[in-house]
């Protein structure tokens, strides 16, 4: 079977601060035009970050587009600067967002979070041998974060309760439950 | 510490057949304004099915948003008439897409796709107890779909060479995992 849909067109409908949106007008395989409305993101890191004490580290914060705070693992924006190395991206978000600095990070993963609409992929990595940064980088003071650190049996609680509820860290759960 | 950001205007950039979106001015904790830019989504469905010969149910599809093939779980968007039950959803689904029906379809936990920019919910279901639907449910005729079934060993297979590459088919496989 022919899978592929060629793009005949592209109209660009919005240009934002973290995303762009666009209108693309496609051929698909039966010749027919159809249109695919897309979410353009430059990308991002998750950081799966247990701590010596057998901890995984969260972030709480606001999620306006939900209305509700909820407990994530730490992760970012790749800057302009970064797009070549996601690695750096998890080194920074780390320091910024949680203060710890990881003797080894690597790459699990990287996974796209919603193909159908959007094109935002999230390279998924796990930092081991953490221990504080010596050197704090500057926090953005726009953002509103406070560090928790769970159990596995904490987490796994928080995600029944719906605090923990997106795609990278219900992943990063199930990575340290399949790590045992 | 004060999470919440309240929200004083909201602007409705783009109304689209998929998503809408909007661009929202909020209120930070510290008092001062700062924007949000909020893709709108009706939610969907995914279904974790697994045959009785113990092999798992996906879907070879093209992404318009990534360029590319990939093997994701069948699932589909919650219709208007169905938006109190993403269960309906998720029986059409499995029938429209792969023909099959279930004796059991659990909600294993519903999750958001990308909190930071995105309201999509995705209800990840789990089939079982799978036979070949008498009815079949008319297919769209500008989808196209191939049916794929895997072994657990040839799903992490997939997973590593890139076809599964999205948030919630890699949740479906270590769903997979984590039930032994």
């Amino acid at each position: 079977m022919e899978f592929e849909e060629k793009v005949t067109a592209v109209e660009h409908l919005f240009d934002g601060t973290v995303i762009d949106l666009d209108r693309e007008t496609v051929q698909l395989p039966n010749g027919k035009t159809s249109y695919r409305e897309i979410v353009r993101h430059h990308g991002a890191v998750g950081v799966i970050a247990i701590t010596p004490a057998d901890k995984m580290v969260f972030i709480k914060q606001w999620r306006a587009p939900l209305g509700q705070v909820t407990l994530e693992i730490p992760a970012g924006k790749i800057e302009p600067n970064e797009q070549n190395s996601p690695l750096e991206t998890a080194m920074r978000e780390l320091n910024e967002e949680v203060r710890y600095q990881a003797e080894k990070l690597e790459l699990i993963m990287p996974f796209y979070t919603s193909p159908g609409f959007a094109d935002e992929k999230i390279y998924l990595y796990h930092a081991s041998g953490l221990t504080p940064v010596k050197e704090e980088l500057p926090q953005d003071e726009d953002e509103f974060l406070e560090k928790v650190e769970l159990t596995q049996a904490e987490a796994l609680k928080a995600m029944q309760s719906g605090l923990i509820c997106d795609s990278k860290t219900i992943m990063a759960v199930m990575f340290w439950q399949l790590m045992r």
